[in-house]
């Protein structure tokens, strides 16, 4: 058996499909492209390598594209699909133009573990700069690079363009009722009992038919408002079985026309739970959090880590962040971390921040370094790097003169969606603190690749100190709103900045402490209504040891979405809205509108999923402190249950961990490098593949 | 009728069509795709436009690719095709995506001259960077650009990327015979009678069948050594008439196998005789030469201007600027220009010189200048300023410290084919005079449209002096030349460096006799053998009044290749060669030979289609002297002729010239600027449609 892979030119399926995945949005039945410049694939590509062939080989070659075949030097007519070399020293450079999908190579040798077999250490070039003088003697100049490669993309007889990342299986509906009777029929709706995404499928359907999604029952039984709907006319004389071309996010289906019956093919990433993380503890509305949290973000887990599975239907930098920080403590798919990162970045030249979004770009730094600490894959920084240092040149070219980071009248400033006002332009501390760690993510990238000529470290003490000068209020022990336009100081205070400042590491433990009390805890500060937001407060008190806190916060916020009848969770939530009518699935309609729509929220948003991330890094208490787990902490915390018992995925596999108020037992998976136990007073070392149980000795 | 276009994002076609056309080039049977990196179109565009109704119309709406609709800001469902609307004022948005090719759309309205029908008033972005906030309000700040459109792509009911800029004609083989029996057929040698470029038919084929093509009879002989070949299967019952999917330039074909009989498709862009240029004169060879450069002109000239039909079929910059002046006198085919600088340039980021070649850039540069001043198109500076802007960026990146233009290690530094000894590495005097001119082209058009952040006349300035300190040699009166590594100075002399500085004002006429007399005309200096600086080299003697001179080198060189039996104008022509054994064709082999393949060189070759050039400026004497002939000079010169008679081309009509010994008429087309005419000591002006006859009074 051949161990190839296809092989292509890295990054370039990300953007190819990216452009498929992004331009699948629609509203109200109008395609809905995104507002940023869209990348495309490199058309024509070179793969090569150079090997030994200790004993004779049939070479069996398979191409997505049109290509040529050179060996040992020399060109060969047209486009074998099989060759034969002797043993000794080869070279072969293949040459693939493809338009419409990623040029891709797969070849592999007749005997075991032939070194042509096209895997990683093949090396790839969108531009060879080879050229031949009159005298036929060649020169080449070309920037030759590791080919991009997915696990299991790697049946030669599968075009890499007809590769599935995702599955479906078929899901009946729990119910449907007739609303309204047309001549005929009944108009019918069907509930799949929860938020759920996929493929409509009509059984024994006739003429036309029309097709109104609901995330709640409200909004399918909406025909004028609806987000997402279809129209179709089928042939009078019937179908067996009619699929709907586009994927949608639905609970609820409103079908208008002449169908017997309304099932679904529900689509999916697979995962392995044997490798995932749990979570269970004494309180069930936590388990059931827990759990919505785990199907939330599932449902948003896809070909990319996207931001709402309705509406939005984009990747987005600033969810895909906190997505994969929940990833790393849910299925930690490394892939589909790299996948998201690779479409978000693009191609050079960089004309807009990520999602043409200040904040965005720094979201996508900081997301590096992230991943580097949880898996350590330094192959993935060498992959982006060249793409990293452009768009950080993109960053530091506007800035201003005094090197600080400003929204560009072309910038969308974002920072959150807020319910108060809160001034966006100008020079934002909040953005100076995620900037600090973006240069701190780039001085932690070029010293792997060993770059010496930027000194990133430089810029960011620099910029450390300059954000203390201007921000830092010494009476209020706060980090101030902004410098507006004019120079204007304005002195808001936001927890915005000041829980960056805590979770960034850009403030000492005393400084820690001023900003908790005179800030994170501080009712006259403006509260954060959006789980995106909250994610990151909440992780700001749970690192300041508020564990018991917020607990109770994420029962009473995430508990109070599931009270409302949520089945994932939401884009934002207002606990403080006055009651309003409810439908049967029990949403009151208040919850539903956004952005001047009445269904405009969507009702399964990835950021909403934080306490997957909470739960395992502050209560069961796993963290790495060297990359890829060489080193970590458990820091068990039961924040006031009773007990808990869960898992945390790791590149080794699950840390177990099961603590009640006395005895912890954690159990560390093979070959995962040493973890340090705190438990009360004790701190022990966890070598790989021990157990270890633990009993509070002392009063905590 | 509407008078509509197909639009699309400017440049985007030709940089999708450019793929194709660049990946079409075999080598015995292999794709052979350029070394350069091959960039994409834009796969999600959108157009749009604001427009008052003065009556209620109904639009027609054809997309290449998918899209959405937008009026009046409002989002409509799925992908109308058509659309109604009310007197008044109307805003269209349409966002278009389309992989396979560049997105493009075609509107028309049902009354004349409908506002809304599709022409250059929309505007186009590929990232409008519209952002809705919370509130539902929109921002953007897209940069919105004129679209690309081509005359008569403006069928509705063919979509651009079907549309057919070439057309073709049958023709048949003036003779065959057959070369070699075998088994129950003979191999048979068609002779098309001259060079020529298309799809082989075959008639009443069957099985196996290969086909050797040749440009030469030698090549189509020489099964192992022929630049293009052709091995099909065809089924054994046989087809009635099958034609050769990809097309080839050749003279002859050598096919094998059982054929009834060959005819081939011709294939040409067509072009109008009305409005082209033309040579006749009291020499019959001249006129031959004329002729056949004119043919090989036009071979040359299809989708882009290429170089060589047969093994190079690229667009390559410095032989694209020399068709360009040549197309300037035989065609005027602004089109074809057009397409061809923007496929050169191609997209950001600038990742090498065009074509790899450091001149090639600053060829792509000069060509600009060139364009304008023959056609005075405001219009296409304007929408390559900003690729010209980020082209120059990285030209002056790489210059040395003292902004020398350098080869630096991933660049080929081409000059020209020489065949005597002589560097190309270091900071070369040649380059230098190259970047003088494209800084100088850059600040024109920097003037064409308003930039005044940039003084690309005070670097161009800088950039003379540097060089008339470091190369001109005041004993030797000539421009040495390089500074090698190591600040060595090359004083080799070459005409290279002279004859550009004569041809690009580099130099006071003072200066300018001594470079004639001390390079051009002196023996000792080695002599150019590629028809492609023979082009400068002959320009710049006749610039300097050797017209006499160059008619006969011109007779003896083209002549000569004519009297090789050449019928189209080869890429390299050594008129010194000892006599080698040749065809029936007439060609010595030893002419064949090139890049150490014995069927290396092209026999059709743009740039040695330069006399079109030649006698039409520097004969004819036609000169704008203002852009586009707002104002120009006509300078007729015999150069030892009897007579001649002839037209020069230009964007109102041919200027007409009959010459002889006495007496001129010149008769100029309606509309065009004033020209004067220069007969003898006479110096006249010609009003636009003036026809004025002029007899030398003085001796001459």
């Amino acid at each position: 058996m051949s161990k190839s892979q296809w092989i292509w030119f890295p990054g370039d399926r990300e953007i190819w499909l990216g452009n498929d995945f992004n331009n699948r949005r629609t509203e109200r039945g109008a395609m809905f492209p995104p507002f940023w410049k869209q990348d495309s694939h490199w058309q024509t590509v070179e793969f090569s390598k150079e090997f030994t062939l200790l004993q004779p080989d049939t070479l069996h070659i398979f191409v997505e594209g049109i290509y040529n075949f050179m060996v040992d030097g020399k060109l060969q007519f047209g486009q074998p699909q099989t060759w034969h070399l002797e043993a000794g020293v080869h070279r072969l450079n293949i040459k693939v133009h493809c338009l419409s999908a990623p040029p891709s190579l797969y070849i592999y040798g007749e005997r075991p573990d032939c070194p042509a077999n096209t895997d990683t250490t093949w090396r790839v070039t969108c531009e060879d700069k080879i050229w031949i003088d009159e005298n036929g003697v060649a020169h080449g100049s070309g920037i030759y690079l590791e080919p991009g490669h997915w696990p299991h993309c790697d049946d030669p007889n599968t075009l890499p363009s007809q590769f599935e990342l995702l599955q479906t299986v078929s899901l009946n509906a729990v119910s449907h009722r007739p609303v309204q009777l047309e001549e005929g029929h009944a108009d019918m709706l069907y509930d799949f009992g929860k938020e759920t995404f996929g493929y409509i499928l009509l059984h024994q359907a006739k003429g036309a038919i029309s097709i109104f999604y609901g995330e709640s029952e409200a909004e399918a039984l909406d025909r004028e408002y609806c987000e997402t709907l279809d129209h179709l006319q089928l042939p009078e004389s019937g179908t067996d079985l009619y699929q709907i071309s586009g994927s949608k996010a639905f609970r609820y289906v409103l079908v208008v026309g002449q169908v017997e019956k309304v099932t679904m093919l529900y689509e999916y990433l697979p995962h392995d739970e044997a490798t995932s993380g749990s979570f269970t503890c004494s309180d069930e509305e936590l388990n059931r959090i827990w759990q919505v949290s785990a199907y939330t973000l599932d449902l948003t887990t896809r070909e990319f880590m996207m931001d709402g599975i309705k509406r939005d239907r984009w990747t987005w930098s600033g969810d895909a962040i906190q997505s994969y920080l929940m990833n790393y403590y849910l299925r930690f798919d490394s892939e589909a971390v790299k996948r998201t990162i690779r479409q978000l970045r693009g191609k050079d030249p960089v004309t807009a921040h990520v999602n043409t979004i200040l904040d965005y770009t720094f979201y996508w730094f900081n997301a590096l370094g992230d991943y580097y600490l949880y898996t350590g894959d330094d192959n993935f920084i060498r992959e982006v790097y060249p793409r990293a240092k452009t768009l950080m040149d993109y960053v530091l070219g506007r800035l201003t003169d005094e090197g600080l980071a400003i929204g560009q009248p072309d910038d969308w400033v974002f920072v959150d969606w807020v319910d108060f006002p809160m001034h966006k332009r100008g020079i934002l501390c909040f953005e100076q603190i995620l900037l600090y760690r973006s240069l701190q993510t780039m001085q932690l990238c070029a010293n792997i690749v060993g770059d010496h000529n930027r000194n990133y470290e430089a810029m960011a003490k620099a910029l450390k100190t300059k954000t203390d000068q201007l921000f830092w209020d010494n009476n209020k022990k706060a980090y101030l709103h902004a410098i507006e336009e004019g120079n204007v100081l304005n002195d808001q205070i936001t927890k915005f900045p000041n829980m960056m400042a805590l979770l960034y590491d850009f403030v000492d433990s005393a400084r820690s402490k001023e900003i908790l009390d005179h800030v994170m805890l501080n009712a006259d500060v403006p509260a954060i209504t959006t789980p995106y937001m909250r994610f990151y407060e909440l992780a700001a008190l749970c690192q300041m040891g508020k564990q018991e806190e917020v607990l109770k916060e994420i029962k009473s916020y995430w508990g109070g979405m599931l009270q409302e009848g949520a089945t994932s969770f939401w884009e934002k939530y207002n606990p403080t809205l006055p009651p309003s009518p409810k439908g049967s699935d029990g949403i009151g309609r208040a919850h539903l509108e956004m952005y001047g729509r009445p269904y405009g929220k969507s009702l399964c948003h990835a950021w909403g999923a934080s306490p997957l991330y909470l739960l395992g890094k502050y209560y069961l208490g796993v963290i790495p402190t060297q990359p890829g787990y060489r080193t970590y902490d458990v820091r068990p915390h039961l924040g006031g249950l009773t007990w808990m018992r869960g898992a945390v995925p790791t590149p080794f596999g699950p840390i177990s961990i099961s603590a009640d108020a006395q005895t912890l037992t954690v159990i560390a998976p093979p070959s995962i490098g040493e973890g340090t136990i705190y438990w009360g007073d004790q701190c022990v070392t966890l070598q790989a593949g021990q157990t270890i149980t633990l009993t509070l000795t002392g009063e905590r």
